[in-house]
């Protein structure tokens, strides 16, 4: 990578000398799971100079395969958690520069856009939860422009003429988690590591490694005793315009009759409508209720959306915690944890391949993690 | 076939003795089209001794491949069409001892169902025009059950609690239409049809034939020139229940706020939900607004359908004409068209195989099929 050009130094920002390359420390690292977390780190580390092996049998089917790929810092699950707003918006800060490294790493489009999202809400209670929303992306620094109906339909001329009003927020981005997970997996081979496809049941499957990274999503509590983390099934719908019709501008964070909903239009026309969060089950089926819950406010909120073809349904499971926050850090030696991302991985992934390549070496990772290692959940195996 | 077995005699009722077997006289009969009309036409032909050839690339996949399979004489669709409703309820009529006698011929399971439809209602409207319905099924001389609510959710415990009503009609009955496209396909081989999979783009494609059958479906139109054929897209759901979901014991025909909506539980657990009806665009595309307008008023009346697993969505085109009456009839010297039976291909199947039957020895078919010939519409090339 040429300096200067995207502005993110693939080596540990805080130790720059002392990480890879002639007169570095070569480290052998395994990491498990080839999600994009595991594959963020497995890019980041490969790069800085390190041996680094992915274990898994199928990269980037997981919550990865599945997720939308919004970069919004803010959403209104996390109101009044503030640890988690820091580590959120430290998450969103290093991604023009992450996206902007991996391009040029690879050549790929990885489908990053970043034109900032509608709020939109249908009804008038609607309109009082998008207004608390704005008002707590305002209170964590972000701009948020109020828009009213006629405002908003401006903008996005697709919008039913009933939605009430909303608000528009110029820092968030998408990304398209498919060629994400591609375009990282090109990096981290280009940079020198190696995939396995064969399936790790425990850790001690894995020989030689001097630090072993468990980012298996929610696999990892297989591999790692105690380790709090349960699937969280998502649905999510992939729409695709079909003839003539308008393609939809913005990424909508949709609020219809206290439903919600995200549509996110990608450059190449497909839509996907997101996303259920069901906690029963560990399934990943999907079904018609999950499929209704997800049309029928899309289709509230954009009436056009009922011509688009309906080209993918599917299902995932997030690694959600306890507290619905990751857990990266230190298990033992040479052990180190980066999972329970939740519905924040894709955002959270530069951030969290920083932290392990800090951890690996014994390094501090990042302030922001500080909260958020395996020791503040007892019983976890170490 | 043992005689008396089902009462379904293969040979032409009418005419007996002239058709097929020892001293009979042997046809060479091209059928183009492998859809359920096609493939019925096929057997009872080729049962009845004559060498018929049907030409599709692949059999059963058309408007078949995506029907529900009920075999109602009744719909609200046609109120006030009485040589339609006589034609449905001798079609209807013919279905018992036909499914006995194709299952006796494979020894396929057809799912061939008889135990009856409720008609259900959500709201007052619904209930109204659920009354006018079963109306209409006793002055077709039908025997109709009106059920209140409480009695309603008493035969069918998966009802919404909020259903205002409806009635039971004991007549209906269902066949599963892709099981009967392969029984039928392998009873027309068993007595000793031929399958060519070549496309027939014009009618002189086919040689040697002493009479050409065009049950092309929506294709017929290609190879009769103006014949008023047009597609009708439906959009067609499958579920299946998952883990110990209790099952849906009976065909619904559901009205929920004036939408329509039928749900049709296999005896293997699948469960289809259809169907719209969509005049405009010749695609196959499933869509959204396709897939909410079946699963909203599928769910409205049966919220339990909302934890089902939704494993196929798909699109057919029916074909429809102007009046949506099947074009049955002979067009000039050698050829018929057996074609334009819209939503009611399956139910009519039998009836129009014995038709042909008859026509292919320039008889008469059965009376019922008088209005229908295609001399009713100027301008098709005959």
């Amino acid at each position: 990578m040429a300096p200067g050009v995207s502005g993110y130094d693939l080596r540990c920002p805080s130790h720059k000398c002392k990480i890879g390359g002639v007169g570095g420390v070569t480290m052998r690292v395994a990491v498990v799971g080839g999600g994009v977390v595991g594959l963020a780190v497995a890019w980041r580390l490969a790069a800085a100079g390190d041996q680094v092996t992915v274990y898994d049998p199928a990269p980037g089917s997981g919550a990865t395969g599945v997720a939308a790929g919004m970069l919004a810092p803010v959403g209104e699950s996390r109101f009044g958690e503030e640890p988690m707003h820091r580590l959120l918006l430290a998450g969103a800060d290093r991604w023009p520069a992450f996206a902007a490294a991996l391009t040029e790493a690879t050549g790929h489009d990885l489908g990053y856009r970043d034109e900032g999202t509608l709020l939109v809400a249908l009804t008038d209670d609607d309109l009082r939860t998008v207004a608390r929303l704005a008002d707590f992306h305002r209170r964590a620094g972000l701009t948020v422009e109020p828009l009213r109906a006629a405002d908003l339909r401006e903008r996005e001329p697709l919008l039913a003429p009933r939605v009430r009003g909303g608000a528009f927020v110029a820092q968030d981005r998408q990304v398209d988690p498919r060629r994400l997970a591609v375009a990282l997996r090109i990096a981290a081979e280009k940079a020198g590591a190696a995939f396995v496809g064969d399936p790790v049941t425990r850790l001690s499957d894995v020989d030689g490694a001097d630090a072993t990274v468990v980012a298996a999503g929610c696999g990892s509590a297989v591999l790692v005793p105690g380790l709090p983390v349960r699937p969280v099934k998502g649905q999510v719908l992939r729409l695709r315009a079909t003839g003539d019709a308008p393609p939809l501008r913005h990424v909508l964070r949709g609020h219809a009759a206290n439903r919600s909903v995200y549509v996110v239009p990608r450059r190449d026309g497909e839509i996907v409508v997101g996303a259920t969060e069901e906690e029963r089950g560990t399934d990943v089926q999907v079904t018609a209720g999950g499929v209704l819950d997800l049309l029928r406010p899309a289709v509230d909120l954009v009436p056009g959306l009922a011509e688009y073809a309906l080209v993918e349904t599917a299902a995932g499971s997030r690694p959600g915690t306890p507290d619905n926050a990751p857990i990266v850090g230190r298990l033992r030696a040479g052990v180190l944890v980066a999972t329970g991302h939740y519905r924040d991985g894709v955002l959270l992934a530069p951030i969290t391949a920083d932290a392990v390549a800090a951890m690996v070496r014994g390094e501090a990772p990042p302030d922001e993690f500080r909260p958020f290692g395996p020791d503040r959940f007892p019983g976890v195996s170490t």
